[in-house]
């Protein structure tokens, strides 16, 4: 149904296109081409009719035609206006034998952050969940968190957004940028949020679902007060979050085919390499200069008693010893 | 409520100790002692009563009740005569937030595998499913999985049975047994399957359910006949579940609290060093002398291109090339 309205688009998109026309080039009923018509209208998409036929006038900002319609990515989307959690639908949709889905939301009402840290989701974000089913073991999930803040910091920067990204997966922007004046605060702030959960077997990933939450077009006002946050409103204005999803969706698409493209790439963005950092771990704190990272995603941190791998842990960068 | 029943049949245990003594010293009321009673003897407790009190006369060979009398670990067990899968059960209450749970069962009527192999489980058997909330990330889980090889070799050799491990998780007996002609099949058979599940974020295990299934007191006619299985009936004749279940319990409570511990102690029953095998990995077959495990689980085998890590896949032990 849904390949079939996108290529309904793609005839319609350069001109108009008779009706019988339309249903001998797509062969379906001319009641059928109607019925898809309707279906695009109410999915926002806008489409002249006249003598000449139909045709493409404007294409949504947001939802699930709308960000399929020109992926060249292989994910269904799911939009919904308001969702609790794209997380648990998509996981839902795991433990259902789906893969490659991709559920989208304009506003949760129930997002969750890294360890049930409550995470603010307001209508004009692009609240989205991915779910995979790659032939990996456990092990290797972390790549897929670090290949999501690639994709993420990449569709950023494409929308003028110099973002960062800080071990393991937070995209920042840091306070630098001149037009950051709306900002609920000063120094580095978030972004992005991911958050990658799964279940399988002690070798083998069953399903894996990769959460991204993305302050779009939302006020940081409306964001929560206790971390320093911003939004793409706040840094250079509204984007289209259709476009911004189908350059993530096609960079993240890219990474996961490639999994050992992901350190390479993530070092590019990466403000804590050579930063002295502070890590949580469950083994204690780590404190030292993060050199390196390695595949999955393990931070390399040079400290006083030797070098020290870090599979996980909260990071904070410290100021340089010498300041 | 299973903890007094516990601490009634302690009581008992050593001779007869009146009613009104009995509600006395585990502080409930004389018909709560007579309650539990009836519901102890429901289970399959042989318990006398007469003039001097009760007395315990016997314990059921199995059951959920007489694997908690007297194991020295902390997990409260789950019983069922039959269910579907004993996995499945221990991953719905990891679910709902459950730990330290054991779902045992005498008969499954859906066992499954690894990667979904069906897996027999006739009554008779010692079906059972581990569910745990560790601190460790997914990485970490197939030491989970090689813990309870261990802690199932451990019960078999205590019972008489010279089990040994084959890389990763298969527990196995070899054919030097002379006590072993009632097998379905010559060469190493099969005693134990091991399948090893769990839910998380990508840095942190939410749940883990390790599910081991024994063949112990089942004729090994009963099991499928497409793989060399075996049983401790037929190599030693019947055990007593009860007492067998809490062994390998204890012995992966200890495991399971000293990760670090987990390697050295299979190395000890592994006939996979030393040994040629081909390996099946998502990457490709892998052949040559397995050299060592390293932590958490990984084969390094010794091939003529250099040495390689396996993480995951199918082993399979090869004749020596020089015979």
């Amino acid at each position: 149904m849904q390949q079939t309205r996108c290529a309904v688009l793609d005839a319609i998109a350069d001109g108009p296109v008779a009706g019988p026309a339309l249903a001998e080039q797509l062969d379906v009923s001319r009641a059928a081409i109607w019925k898809h018509i309707e279906a695009l209208r109410d999915d926002g998409f806008e489409i002249a009719s006249d003598d000449d036929g139909y045709e493409l006038v404007s294409v949504p900002e947001f939802g699930g035609t709308a960000i399929e319609f020109g992926l060249d990515a292989p994910f269904e989307v799911e939009y919904h206006d308001a969702i609790p959690s794209t997380n648990e639908r998509a996981r839902e949709l795991g433990a259902k034998g789906k893969s490659d889905v991709v559920v989208v939301a304009d506003e949760q009402t129930g997002g969750k952050g890294r360890l049930d840290r409550a995470w603010s989701s307001p209508s004009g974000g692009i609240w989205l969940s991915i779910l995979l089913r790659p032939d990996v073991p456990p092990a290797q999930a972390p790549a897929f968190t670090l290949a999501a803040a690639v994709a993420t910091t990449r569709a950023a920067r494409e929308a003028g957004v110099e973002a960062e990204i800080k071990w393991p997966n937070d995209v920042l922007v840091s306070d630098t940028n001149e037009n950051s004046s709306e900002r609920n605060s000063e120094g580095p702030a978030k972004l992005v949020g991911i958050l990658t959960e799964m279940e399988g077997e002690a070798d083998r990933i069953s399903w894996l679902v990769v959460g991204i939450g993305i302050n779009a077009n939302v006020d940081p006002d409306d964001l929560p007060a206790d971390t320093p946050a911003t939004s793409i409103r706040a840094e250079v204005g509204d984007v289209e979050r259709r476009v911004f999803t189908q350059r993530l969706l096609e960079e993240f698409d890219d990474l996961r085919k490639d999994l050992d493209s992901v350190v390479p790439a993530w070092r590019e963005y990466a403000s804590t390499l050579g930063r002295r950092v502070r890590v949580d771990t469950p083994g204690g704190e780590v404190i030292g200069e993060a050199v390196d990272v390695a595949f999955p995603g393990t931070l390399v941190v040079d400290t006083d008693d030797g070098r020290v791998e870090v599979t996980a842990g909260d990071c904070e960068h410290l100021r340089p010893a010498d300041e």
